[in-house]
């Protein structure tokens, strides 16, 4: 259970500030399903706006990375984060975005990999290069 | 200063196990340089070896991920564990295979984010949507 | 499920230690509720008993910081540490001490915000301004 | 030393978009001082703006919770997140906001707290209590 | 819900790679069971082949640690990355192992220990004393 | 830098309640050393003296785990949460107790490879299969 409320289309629609970001949500994804996250944030309706401009800024803009690629970096921290959450949307919508499962698993193994070199490095405590330091 | 001995190319001479392994990285990138979290490694020339041959396989092979790829993804991963040296090092191999600077500004920008919607999900405990279960 | 028994107060009464413990939260909460995290504790009396004496002093002492506010710290840190339990208390026992859905909302702003600029310091790995280290 | 280039004054001065937000940074903060996070942001104008202006939002704002319990926030977060430029940015930002010693080692003894029950719980796998889903 | 799959033994039988791999599982555990991350890995079958190799080499082997040591400090790992799963599957191995209730207590004792003095120590950034640097 | 003073011995003999955890320390531990974590500690000896009376009872009693095995434990927690001069203290104590360079070397093996499978179990969103659950 989520510790603020999640605020269904009803409620959304008694409150203007709400209703329009959801209505943005909708026109951007062409899609009218609002995901949990959104209706969690409906309780403050300023960071919801700040929260999901910032969204749209980073993710669904075009840019020097493919989206597919920002999909994929958002699993990664999720995951080192530990947001199951976080993790079961943004590999839907890599999937949406058409990641095929040999990606999938080249993502995996590659969180993977870094997770293991990350606790060995710090266990070492291993001083940076002074090559990488440019 | 690190928790292990960091092995000179002198004492990686010494042990064939090692030595062995050194060589191997030294072909497969076509340099000489050697960085400091092998030289930490390499005071247990089983670990040493097979860390190498996991991070060949993951990241020095044809796949369907680009390597530039590969290596945003590793150090997104790293910043959300905090690895300093595992951010440095990464950084400068995706800066060695091109990453231009509006590339590196927008792998950025997905890591923030990231970062602030992981903790706003989680502080909110946000229920999986249904239909993110697939 | 736990992978501690979690032990019933009829459990807690066939044991001296763990009965005191009990009865000290019930007379110091001043309410007959004892929550799983205890009762999992229970299976070893002394770390119950040193758990508790030092959440008492911290938590439910009079001191220099309002203890509504040392509950939103508490959530801050379970945020980031990803500890759903801890979350779900906690949020519980600032709601029981008076925390508006105003206060709420702007504790959950800070915490996206930190995250969102945590990670954004550490890709970039900024060095600490001198003006910081007085 | 950073992953990315540190705009100097001068820097700043020769791109309008940096420029702009520099000189908010320091009407907003009646100072001089510009701290590292915005010059190393200021690689990305765009990133750079929104994250000032998520900042101005939250921090420096009227609203439900004291601009010092903001700052203690923060720092709890960037404590469980292992930030140490955060650490040190918003100590001193907490310190100029009037935290007094005695402040400190309550929020210090706080997040110590919850570091150690946060690992309890988790390592027990305790389950959330009917009593704290409302 | 898993993201990926979770491959059956039919599913397994029809792939050498995988079954391979499956019945070496089976062999060295001397049991049937194959639980779900093996099943989960078995989409990539190099990186199930590799990941079932890296943990047999550490945790199935002769060597200068008791084996349920090594699942303790898996257990500690696993706390503090938070990952239930893991936390489930080596407590149950380290049962298997002979971990009695009082080393499970010590070592739960241990975890909490850490956790706070690891927040404690980065929330005044200590230095470290150069006693420990040999 | 520290975000705290950290006490000379001069500023402790001064608080006789600082004072006195000094010198427990020192005659516990039969060594004339007193590392900066106590010293930084020292500015609340209310906190002080809980987080001493906290580690000599988990950490330097008899107990049901071997000294040396509960460092490396402290060693696990501490690299997982990325707390450098944890590991360096804990490191030096290990080895101050006769860890080996064979069981330093295991340690770190099972640290990086938990940091792996970690990191695959919460990408993968494996769930407990329910044999773990007893």
């Amino acid at each position: 259970m989520a510790t603020v409320r999640l605020w269904s289309d009803k409620d959304a629609a008694a409150d203007p500030a709400v209703a329009s970001v959801f209505e943005d949500i909708r026109a951007t994804r062409k899609s009218d399903f609002i995901n949990n996250f959104w209706r969690g944030l409906a309780n403050d309706p300023a960071l919801l706006k700040r929260t999901w401009d910032g969204l749209k800024a980073v993710m669904a803009t075009e840019g020097a990375l493919d989206p597919l690629v920002r999909e994929m970096i958002y699993i990664a921290v999720s995951t080192a984060n530990g947001c199951s959450y976080c993790i079961h949307s943004h590999t839907a919508a890599a999937k949406a975005r058409g990641m095929t499962g040999a990606q999938h698993a080249e993502l995996l193994a590659v969180i993977g990999l870094a997770g293991q070199t990350n606790h060995l490095v710090t266990a070492m405590q291993i001083p940076v290069d002074p090559e990488f330091e440019v």
